[in-house]
């Protein structure tokens, strides 16, 4: 089973769609400009093993030292940096590369053993906090580096440290006598463990991976504890000294470590570490479905409550700032100022992964439309068109204390190399190839419409599958498929929003949707190798669980969701919390090529149905219904609105001030 | 400037009202009942300065001792029971106050100092955490207590301790070098001082409380240091350990002590403490109208941001259960599983006590209408219709977490006694009386609407004026003012709810409403001494404003907050949560005398408008607005929906379900 980080070299990305144009700037930009960052900040060097003045440095976050994620920084854009040069060559970046392995190698101590923190600060510490400590996180980090590295270089010279590295592992975790019966506070090894025994085929890798999963939460597991009880109390932990992320005297589930994960019946806790933990679980049972089925059961349990209940219109999740994750059910605020919003970028990214692993198994478009949500809007937005300014939140609303905005970094810098490294193989979401060359059948699903070309191999010799679209402006897709062989068959994504609407040329008679899918069979599409597939791309207005207690309307168009802006609304004085539009507003569409960013889009206009709540005007814990709607319906009028894609905001300066969802006007 | 704990001994509530019955109960259950539970759980004896074995257990709510309350637990229920006394004679509990005073007295140490924890279990600590630990505050409950006490039996026998003991205080705490330059975390003691000084005119007391309120939040008073700052670092606190109650590093907010009163510009932290402060600061404004203006402002804005943003439809204010407190602007989440609603009994009364010493300075209905509210709902639905259960959390929405229910005592009890103690002297929030029998001119201000004769003294004598009426269900209002002098102006209070239609028999003609109270002439009253006053008492449906994201439906008719219970609706299954009303219903009222609780009311039946939605068929983060209004009109329709009063909640049994606002059904 192929992953989305080897399968992306088949796939040629096309000029001119706005991917190609994102993953193009982070070839032309953000890998550079990163690299500056690196260097500047200490984290290039890091791995020289010489002491950094920051690391006298108090924690932002107690217990956690800021440089404790270092590692991972350097592997993550490593990772990245090697998909980028898979087309475009750099001889500057190439250099780095090579520089940063050499350093990472020289880093390892005897016994295998590669951590910044735990060699220079506090080597007497080595494995005591698993909990909090990211000594496994940044192991799994440099694993998904090698595997990139040697992809790109065909030599060992990364990955031969880390297989010693991950030797000593295996030998340090597990249910031995002798082992540490944990698992990692951030989940990130999994996943890697698992991409890295596809390659070696070592079954020490599965078995570490597996242990790692499937210990997790055990109540039990160490001496009859919980391991991370345990290992708090051999560690001395005072237990009024609580983590600043955690709200409460005990949080496992902030670990997604309260239960097994066959046991959990929701998605709680730290929403990047859940997603990362999940993308494992669902690659386990990939590899092992028929020993896994309720596994299978609870990972598509946590999915489906993440979905329907902890998942913002943008694919975001995560409401929580202090514990950068889940709150309560259909608890969503869209910002700061009416509870929260956080929604962090890396944690939309594993959305994605999660969701790629889930349909490798499933096949179906509820978890491809997610994914495709979440590439356009929550991933997206966290990179300026420029790729040089970054989003670590990605709140759905603006507020005095939060405004709309990008940073050049974070003091916490998983987001940019991670919008980096996901740009740089972001062909390998577009298509799934199954069956081969050998018996000769060749099934391809096309997930996403970006313009590109899929190589193949058949029996008959190489051929190609080629898409061209506008695609997310336009919702045709022209698809030319070459090959000698009439052994391929295609089956093409129609996302739940164009389910009414689709249609296909030629005409493809007794034509079927199946979960999302419409297969073309190898038959017709012998006769018919160059045909096209039409979505409908219009206006849509969407509006988030009532339980949510969000009475709001956005309005997207295909997959991408629109915001409001001060920009283009200069009026605005609230962050947009007193605008009400009425749902049976006329969107005007209108093509834009903004001067500043070069960046093309359709934006969207309302002139009618629209207005401000005199949000003043009301006092007291309650008025009147009808007073109340009166005061609504008294609203002074706007004449014109403008929305924006959402992934476009704080791309053009302004006064920081946002809004997906507007408030519903119930005339 | 009276007080209500005084001024009641005029007032006789007249029998059968719902106010009366209630009073009636705590004076012949809940007062014997509360004394039975005061000596089972060993605090009755704790003034014997014995040790206890509770004294050992870990803390409830860190770094907080359980029984650290226990002080004022014992001074609130003297407090209350002296006031039910004076009309209502029982050997039992007379017996019980004076031996509760005897080993008070005999607590004392030489130096004047009463504290049972201080002197029992930690007497090396005395005044070294007055943040958090409750010494200030349980005096303050003392010297309430020895008000009620010497009112009633007019000895000093309470008194006197008392006063030893505020001459300690007055020596210890204050600006001077040797002082300790602080002021409580949990206020209390202000208010008591300043009534205190009413009676004793001793200007110690009032400069005592002068400083602690004025004092408080100085970022520079101790040393250069805000207090809380170094009174920490003089304790050797670890800054990593934090109390259960703060959810960040540091919260002088919580205390209300962020900032100096003048500064405070939102109502922040524990409500009760914000309540509790406010009310002596009001009462300060009183004492010195001329030096305060800043003052008077800064509490006016306090109290408008508290009205307007942070108070339920009941009066209920703080929807945070960690902070027992106030949230941000308009978040005011119905249930736990909305994100919380804490709204303690405590606070709502604390809300009638500020309420009340404004209104003394500026009347105004406003004030009123919220004091009201809180009285008939958030206070009210506090204690069972027996007496003898209570609720500390006044959500408005049940929930798997936290059904409705209520309890027979808390660890931490603050809410039974003072619900006890603010029934015992309710009759002093009915009427204000200004003016002498001396200089001859008297004006009489009606506040509520309860069934009572209130005293007069006149120049030509006694007089009385009374009130006849079934309030809360009625609205017609019957007055008799007999006096022999025609001197007497009356001010009656036409709540905001009542402004647009009532009427006043025989006929006032220019009749007038200055900010919510009408004027009623002493000529007009020598005319007319017995008038009748109609207001309209029919059912209102009232919303939250749109900020709250709370788009629902309440009922109100006059004061009384409705809600729906699983008991008159036997179908819920959700708590409400997706139940779904037309602001087009129409109500059907009924009496109701409850047989189990003897309770008499007026119930509200629709049998229009109401449905449930499906909650579980919407998937993924959105739905297409025509799809989802379309769910919500095909929701299954409920053919009778049923309300009672919100005070009566929680007093059938049932499975807990009850929800104040319905989610609003836009057809």
């Amino acid at each position: 089973m192929a992953y989305p980080q080897t399968a992306f070299k088949a796939v040629t990305l096309n000029p001119g769609s706005l991917i190609q144009k994102r993953q193009e700037t982070v070839s032309s930009a953000t890998l550079l400009y990163q690299l500056e960052i690196l260097k500047s900040t200490g984290r290039y060097d890091a791995f020289k093993l010489k002491w950094h003045s920051s690391y006298d440095d108090a924690p932002d976050v107690w217990p956690i030292p800021n440089h404790l994620f270092w590692d991972s920084d350097i592997a993550k854009w490593i990772e990245g940096a090697c998909y980028v040069l898979q087309t475009h060559p750099n001889a500057e970046i190439d250099a780095a590369i090579h520089e940063l392995v050499d350093m990472i190698r020289s880093a390892q101590q005897p016994d295998g053993y590669i951590n910044i923190h735990f060699t220079v600060v506090e080597p007497e510490k080595r494995f005591t906090n698993l909990r909090d400590f990211h000594e496994l996180y940044n192991a799994g980090h440099l694993i998904e580096a090698a595997l990139a590295h040697q992809d790109l270089y065909h030599n060992d010279h990364l990955m031969e440290p880390i297989l010693k590295y991950v030797k000593l592992l295996c030998k340090t975790f597990g249910d031995g006598p002798n082992q540490i019966h944990g698992y990692p506070g951030h989940p990130e090894i999994e996943l890697a463990l698992l991409r890295l025994f596809e390659r070696t085929k070592d079954p020490e890798h599965f078995k570490l991976a597996n242990y790692f999963i499937t210990e997790r939460g055990n109540p039990t597991g160490d001496d009859g504890q919980h391991f991370y009880v345990s290992e708090a109390k051999r560690r001395g932990d005072d237990p009024r000294k609580r983590p600043d992320y955690w709200p409460d005297k005990s949080c496992l589930w902030y670990y997604s470590a309260h239960a097994p994960i066959l046991e959990q019946k929701s998605i709680e806790g730290h929403s990047v570490r859940a997603m990362y933990l999940l993308t494992a679980a669902a690659d386990l049972i990939l590899k092992s479905e028929s020993t896994t089925p309720d596994l299978k059961q609870a990972v598509l349990g946590l999915w489906d409550n993440m979905v329907d209940r902890k998942m913002y219109v943008t694919g975001g999740i995560g409401a929580m700032k202090q514990w950068e994750g889940f709150g309560l059910d259909y608890f969503l605020p869209q910002g700061t100022d009416e509870g929260g919003c956080y929604a962090e970028t890396c944690a939309a990214i594993g959305v994605m992964m999660l969701a790629e692993r889930l349909l490798q198994s499933d096949l179906d478009g509820r978890f491809t439309d997610i994914m495709e949500l979440c590439l356009y809007n929550a991933v997206l937005t966290s990179m300026s068109p420029n790729g040089k300014e970054f989003t670590y939140v990605n709140q759905l609303a603006s507020s005095e204390a939060d405004p709309s905005q990008r940073s050049s970094w974070f003091t916490c810098a998983c987001c940019p190399p991670n919008i980096l490294r996901l740009l740089g193989h972001i062909g390998g979401y577009i298509y799934t190839t199954t069956g081969s060359s050998a018996n000769g059948d060749i099934q391809i699903t096309t997930h996403l419409y970006i313009s590109s070309t899929l190589d193949l191999e058949t029996l008959g010799g190489k051929g190609s599958l080629t898409q061209e679209t506008n695609w997310p402006w336009d919702g045709t897709v022209k698809f030319r498929l070459k090959s000698r062989e009439d052994n391929v068959t295609l089956k093409v994504r129609i996302p739940g929003w164009a389910s009414d609407d689709f249609k296909l040329s030629p005409e493809l008679l007794d034509i079927g949707v199946d979960k999302g899918y419409l297969t073309i069979p190898g038959s017709w599409l012998a006769e018919n190798p160059i045909f096209e597939l039409q979505l409908p791309m219009k206006p849509r207005l969407i509006t988030p669980h009532p339980f949510t207690n969000q009475d709001t309307l956005s309005i997207a168009r295909g997959p991408i969701v629109y915001c409001v802006e001060d920009t283009d609304n200069p009026w605005v004085t609230d962050h947009f919390r007193s605008l009400q539009l009425d749902p049976k507003c006329q969107f005007i569409e209108h093509d834009v090529r903004d001067r500043s960013t070069g960046d093309e889009y359709i934006a969207l206009r309302v002139e009618n149905g629209v207005s401000l709540f005199k949000a003043g005007a009301v006092s007291g814990p309650s008025t009147e219904v009808k007073q109340s709607k009166a005061m609504r319906d008294q609203g002074e009028i706007v004449e014109k609105l403008n929305f924006v894609p959402y992934f476009f905001r704080a791309s053009r300066g302004g006064n920081g001030q946002s809004r997906v969802g507007i408030r519903q006007w119930h005339r």
